[in-house]
């Protein structure tokens, strides 16, 4: 049987089941302010989101790959293309560009101008350091290890904090033992 | 100019943008799974994930003012309908019927059969009198405190409790002056 093509991002994120976008941005905006509340100190809010994402991102990418049919990417600069034109869009509806690739092939930057987490925020000065999208990396981070892949996911550039866009760069630590607990024929 | 007709849930939902429904529920679950780590205690769990529901609602009412193009309801009975049949559609793109009027026509409940908030959620024996889905109740009274009615909002079946729906009694207690700052025509 030939492959089945990979499905593009739009393709996927028209016939999947969605909520209101504000719904979400609102619901998300309630996290992070009750993180504020009950942990006080921003780097421990930081860290927690960070570790929502990375247990979110562990299960989503279960419906990742059942709804994209992208089968195992060659490489990791592959890997970084499917995360910003396949992935961002089918959960978030946002592309990402992929740059600032370093000599190695380990380490780039997804780029984001659009970023549904953040419409209406404006973060108070109490809040500097807040790493507000922190969730979003975690994500990443949680669905690549479960295809073989320990990566470091930090933000360079954030508009929350003056920043022109949002730059997460992704760089990979080293390739894991599968734990993705199903064979790709399945 | 004549009135403009309000939208049906289904056009709105079709053309607001949205996020996937799986991101939302992970989301979701773990925010509630955060709450019960740092609270400790199911009942300030709910407290909280209610109070989370009514800052969401306060201001996700003006969303759905600007986009459903519904005008004053002339009475409670037509809100319920208003909510059953395009709030929650709007949002989360489900629907609820409307039932169990008393007497006097202000109290019903909500029966809902799908939630996108409960897919894939089993609750552990160590979280009965969880109301996990609080942050809904939370939501309506906060939105219809807005529009100047103080309601009480309250779970009276609940799937992940065993029962075959989930019913939300909605209770008007006051209509209270209006707090929304926009004139109708504006």
């Amino acid at each position: 049987m030939p492959p089945i093509a990979p499905r593009s991002g739009d393709a996927i994120f028209a016939s999947t089941e969605r909520v209101n976008a504000e719904l979400f941005t609102l619901t998300y905006g309630a996290v992070v302010r009750q993180l504020l509340t009950d942990l006080e100190e921003v780097d421990e809010v930081n860290k927690q989101l960070d570790q929502m994402g990375y247990n979110i991102g562990i299960r989503l990418i279960d419906e990742f790959l059942a709804k994209s049919n992208v089968s195992r990417c060659v490489d990791f600069k592959e890997t970084a293309e499917v995360i910003a034109k396949v992935g961002l869009k089918m959960f978030l509806g946002v592309t990402a560009s992929v740059t600032n690739w370093d000599a190695e092939g380990t380490t780039c930057s997804l780029v984001l101008e659009d970023n549904p987490l953040v419409d209406f925020v404006e973060l108070p000065d109490t809040c500097q350091g807040l790493y507000y999208c922190n969730i979003l990396s975690g994500v990443i981070r949680g669905s690549l290890e479960m295809v073989s892949m320990k990566t470091e996911v930090t933000w360079i550039r954030d508009m929350l904090r003056g920043d022109d866009a949002f730059e997460l760069q992704v760089k990979l630590l080293k390739q894991v033992p599968e734990v993705y607990p199903y064979k790709d024929d399945e």
